[in-house]
């Protein structure tokens, strides 16, 4: 028995093959009514809509996929939950995949493979993606690069001012007294793209300052989560010369400093000053509040869906753009103390 | 010119086109080397594979499709970091989409339509799908819901018993003497299912305690979020008669509601006992950390996938289960001051 086609719903139904690709494609110019005559013929003949020829005839397929490395850190759940809105505005339907920073995992994802077909496009936050990965990819697959990367001229990417941000954080420590500025969160290339920017915030705001670095001070972890951030706080501790203030990296790193801190007796921000990084919303309603560089994720998800939509409608290759969001410093409770 | 075939691909090769598919599919049994002879005859061929030939070849897609109303609300976020690995190990890569809870859209992601031919099955979590939305489902999608419905024999049902961790939290507020006990986050029908089976285990707990329930203690919400434990936590504080325990419906609410005890000058748990529900991280680093029903988010996952990868599997319709994985009382400072 032959495959049930589009234009056997179409005869069924009573309308044009072109209706009944609107009904299946999810389109929201047909009418109710029409609407459920195509449905009611579809599930007469038992249709399967041939999704690859649909996305040839298009050139769509009305989907664009984001690829973040942890669904449960609360800085990409805020910006995914900034990203969809402004997707779906503009027709896409957003589906989400993660990684866990794994390289192989995000290549895969940016290579040459088959599931990528599925999508019009990318948006991918990447962590264990070396430069070079960005650079081997597959080049017709429409890319948009989120965080601490640079283009190489055939992706677009936005991101903040990681430098500018972290000098801001730390230049606010020093503004208020400190002097014994520890930092946690640095990390090794490649994972560490991040982390090192901040790092490099950390020594300007220094430098800007006439204040000498102490390196020991400089705290690595292996990820940015609160129970890295309450290990390196408690071997800050341990020191016999603690600091007076801590730049952590992330929110999440800073909750788990700020824990630490409070288990030993010792007070936030009076006996060690804290700011993070991320603005989550976890860090508006903790005890204290945490002081943070906050990065404006709408304007972050909607820069990058602007352009994959433009990327996707170009008919010919787009040269890649570096694009920057803003940030600004939210001094709180944990350096403020009020 | 005739389109490229996957035998095209293997010819040049010099592979079976069953090695092809293997590579063409990311099954890890094929060599690096025979991996790379294969990936660079596709990319001279300029080969992409069709993906519905490929789904009607093989019966699947190798996706699954893991639905939840918000990402940026850490017990989803949770469950996800633990489905995702569970659902790896049996072979499946999975996506992820978000529906804010909207019953339109959760309607049309089980109903007929195009984009599910894309999955082979689906795990959601409804908010806004009345039970008769279940049942009238596209009875093809293999299909798992979690959270507080029941099922109607034609899909599995994966969850804790809500009414009675309900009821051991607030009988854990009765057990440390509180007597005027609040609940936050009570909702209407059909959003709120979760929420009345927890308001039913707040009633059953007094009911076992001989206490009446004060009705006017019992706050609805629109949300489960910070901001509406704060809120609510608010209208409380201000009445002449405050309680002197909280039920939150989740632990964001929680949240919410000692941010707004603290921020009065008053002290949890000596004045106001506040207990949660999911357990998630930010709970056990917050300050008091937050007493909390904590379930199994990993059995929650396990459960869901292995019985989703079984009913893919079947080639005959198999009747939908209820499954119950375990759930815990977590008494922290929130409640003992400890």
């Amino acid at each position: 028995m032959r495959e049930t086609t589009l234009r056997d719903v179409a005869d069924l139904a009573g309308v044009s093959p072109r209706t009944v690709s609107n009904v299946v494609n999810g389109y929201a110019k047909v009418t109710d009514s029409t609407r459920a005559k195509v449905e009611a013929a579809i599930a007469e003949l038992g249709y399967r809509p041939n999704v690859l020829a649909r996305n040839l005839a298009t050139g769509r397929s009305g989907q664009i996929v984001v690829v973040v490395p942890y669904l449960d850190t609360p800085y990409f759940a805020e910006l995914l939950q900034a990203i969809i809105p402004a997707a779906r505005k503009l027709g896409y339907n957003v589906l989400i995949d993660q990684t866990d920073g794994d390289r192989q995992h995000e290549g895969e994802l940016i290579g040459r493979g088959s599931r990528r077909h599925l999508f019009d496009g990318m948006i991918i936050s990447p962590l264990g993606l070396a430069q070079e990965d960005l650079t081997a990819r597959d080049p017709s697959l429409p890319l948009v690069v989120l965080g601490e990367r640079v283009s190489d001229g055939t992706f677009d990417h936005v991101g903040i001012d990681d430098v500018a941000a972290s000098t801001e954080a730390v230049a606010h420590l020093i503004a208020i007294g400190r002097r014994r500025i520890a930092a946690i969160g640095d990390q090794p290339y490649p994972t560490g793209e991040a982390a090192q920017l901040r790092t490099r915030g950390f020594r300007a705001a220094h430098e800007a300052a006439g204040l000498p670095v102490d390196e020991s001070l400089i705290i690595g972890t292996a990820r940015f989560n609160r129970i890295d951030g309450a290990t390196a706080m408690t071997a800050l501790l341990d020191r016999a010369d603690p600091p007076d203030a801590v730049f952590c990296y992330s929110d999440l790193v800073a909750s788990g400093a700020i824990h630490t801190v409070l288990g030993r007796g010792l007070r936030v921000p009076e006996d060690i000053a804290v700011i993070g990084y991320d603005d989550i919303e976890d860090g508006r309603y903790s005890q204290p509040t945490i002081s943070t560089i906050s990065p404006d994720k709408k304007a972050i998800a909607q820069l990058a869906v602007d352009r994959l939509v433009l990327r996707i409608a170009a008919s010919e290759p787009i040269p890649g753009v570096e694009l920057r969001a803003p940030h600004e410093l939210v001094p709180r409770q944990s350096t403020l103390g009020y």
